[in-house]
């Protein structure tokens, strides 16, 4: 692992970054999200409180519009963008889930998305990405840069850029999250005692911390992340940005960011407790649970909080704890691989 | 198809059948089950709004606890065995939903479980039963009858037999199912126009029928079949209770029941509206969409109503329809073969 210091002002800064994230810009989002976004469950299971020694309350993003939570963050983005830029479409880079988001917004909005995506993502995150109506440009994780990609295709056409994490409006999209866990909990008498959720940029994570921290204040937030790209752990832990030294040879793909967003470790580093890292082998074993008991068809990047839970790796004993399953969009072949492991 | 008519006291007759059963006993039944059962969520998709033409509510019981609806109604009739015969345990026979519904009863109210089940039942709802503490009997589907032998395992022990379907604490604990989904599409300002459940021997079907006729009358409910199992579309078609000629067959293992239930048939005659057949390949299309597009964990017999409406079966256009996803318990060999079809 790599422990190379970034630069405050490495990195794709988008147009609107730099603006203080705050809870009324969470509510916002929620209003504005509200018409077309699915008020995803807060799910229980017996079985699952019992391996856990807690009372765990389950938020299945997976269940959301595009197979994902990414489709709030993209639709709050997209629902910002000035009228006459609409006319020349967006552009976002993702590993796969923010590629579905911000194609299913567009779509509803009327808007053209061309999306750079890494040539290894999942099939059917490619598939369903042009299955909404999206262009897709393709390059290699290893070798070239996707936010330069992404940079040019923006200068040519004049299209707005929509980055995955590193934006209010995407970070306050997925913030919205946070805000139903918390009133979801609340309808049941229960004030969460910690969160957790998986961290690859850290849009969500940040989003939620914020929600968190003004709606349920003792409430604390925690990072998951897979073994290779655990980047917010460290940084958090140093108290800098660090990146990760692999780019690929996670089973997580939509996990696999460099390092931390600037705006989201800005967020994290004063609100995340303790950071959690997670090994292939657990996140598989938790997209199986997954599977056979809670009966949930979780991708294993969204299976990561669950795997933090199941495998143990925080004290989370008698409290009350909330995990979210960001996402669904799992191959066939890798559901009958860890189906076959069992 | 067999058209064979049956006596009316053919079939075996649990002690408590024969009470009228009323919107009273699912609401006794709601409150004794709260506890423990969970309040499955009410779920919606844009995309099967748009395969359906319809505004689509998923009731999605295969999120139960023992992965379907059956732990409502066994659980409410194993609380309301007295005392002194808990001591003795009780006996069901079950395709493996009901077997998993009653052994996971029967552990949280300290009783012993024998289940008599199919020797071809799905290797996970064998396994999943004897996990929940139950013993488990096989018999052969095509040779043996399970109620006889069901009859004898109580005439040796003194158990209690929990009839599957025929029995109006299990009725009544399968309408909270309706209950539930009236009262959650209410929430949402929306008065359903149709309801369809998957259908065996009628034991849900009924219990929804009966809520759905109380508590939202403009309501019609429709029962959904396997091709070689339509015993109740003909058995309400013809105004008699009417079995089937095939044993086996189906992919749908929940939904092989030989003829309606008499208690079930009773009720459905009164509330049913038009009977809807689905074939094997609409189902494992429905098993295949709930896992692609839901991220659902569905069972063939627990698909039969999403079938029926991505099918086209029913004239539902611009109507509000609510389904039931009634279970699960998916081999995960059965799953990799559904998903290797696509």
């Amino acid at each position: 692992m790599s422990d190379t210091q970034l630069h405050p002002d490495q990195g794709m800064t988008p147009a609107s970054s730099g603006k203080a994230i705050t809870i009324k810009d969470i509510e916002a989002a929620a209003a504005r999200i509200g018409g077309e976004a699915l008020a995803t469950p807060l799910l229980r299971h017996p079985l699952l409180d019992e391996r856990a020694g807690a009372r765990v309350f389950i938020k299945a993003e997976n269940l959301q519009r595009s197979g994902s939570f990414k489709f709030r963050g993209a639709f709050n983005c997209l629902s910002l963008v000035p009228g006459e830029a609409r006319t020349r479409g967006v552009v976002a880079c993702s590993s796969g889930n923010h590629a579905q988001g911000v194609a299913a917004s567009a779509r509803l909005l009327g808007m053209t998305a061309t999306i750079v995506m890494p040539a290894d993502a999942p099939a059917i995150k490619l598939e369903r990405t042009r299955g909404f109506g999206a262009k897709v440009v393709t390059y290699d994780r290893e070798t070239e840069d996707r936010d330069a990609i992404a940079t040019t295709l923006c200068k040519q056409s004049g299209a707005t850029l929509v980055h995955p994490f590193n934006d209010p409006a995407v970070i306050a999209g997925q913030g919205t999250v946070g805000l139903e866990m918390v009133a979801q909990a609340a309808a049941l008498g229960v004030e969460l005692d910690h969160v957790l959720a998986c961290t690859g940029g850290g849009g969500l994570s940040s989003g939620i911390a914020l929600a968190l921290a003004s709606r349920s204040p003792s409430t604390l937030f925690h990072t998951v992340e897979p073994e290779l790209f655990d980047d917010y752990k460290r940084s958090l832990d140093a108290g800098t940005r660090l990146s990760n030294a692999a780019k690929s040879g996670s089973v997580c793909d939509a996990l696999m960011s460099q390092s931390p967003g600037e705006i989201g470790f800005s967020i994290l580093r004063r609100l995340a407790g303790e950071g959690v890292t997670v090994s292939d082998d657990e996140v598989l074993d938790a997209v199986a649970f997954a599977f056979t008991e809670l009966k949930l068809v979780v991708e294993p990047g969204g299976a990561a909080a669950l795997a933090a839970v199941l495998s143990g790796k925080l004290a989370l004993t008698n409290t009350a704890v909330g995990i979210v399953l960001t996402g669904g969009n799992i191959d066939p072949q890798m559901m009958v691989k860890v189906l076959s492991r069992q």
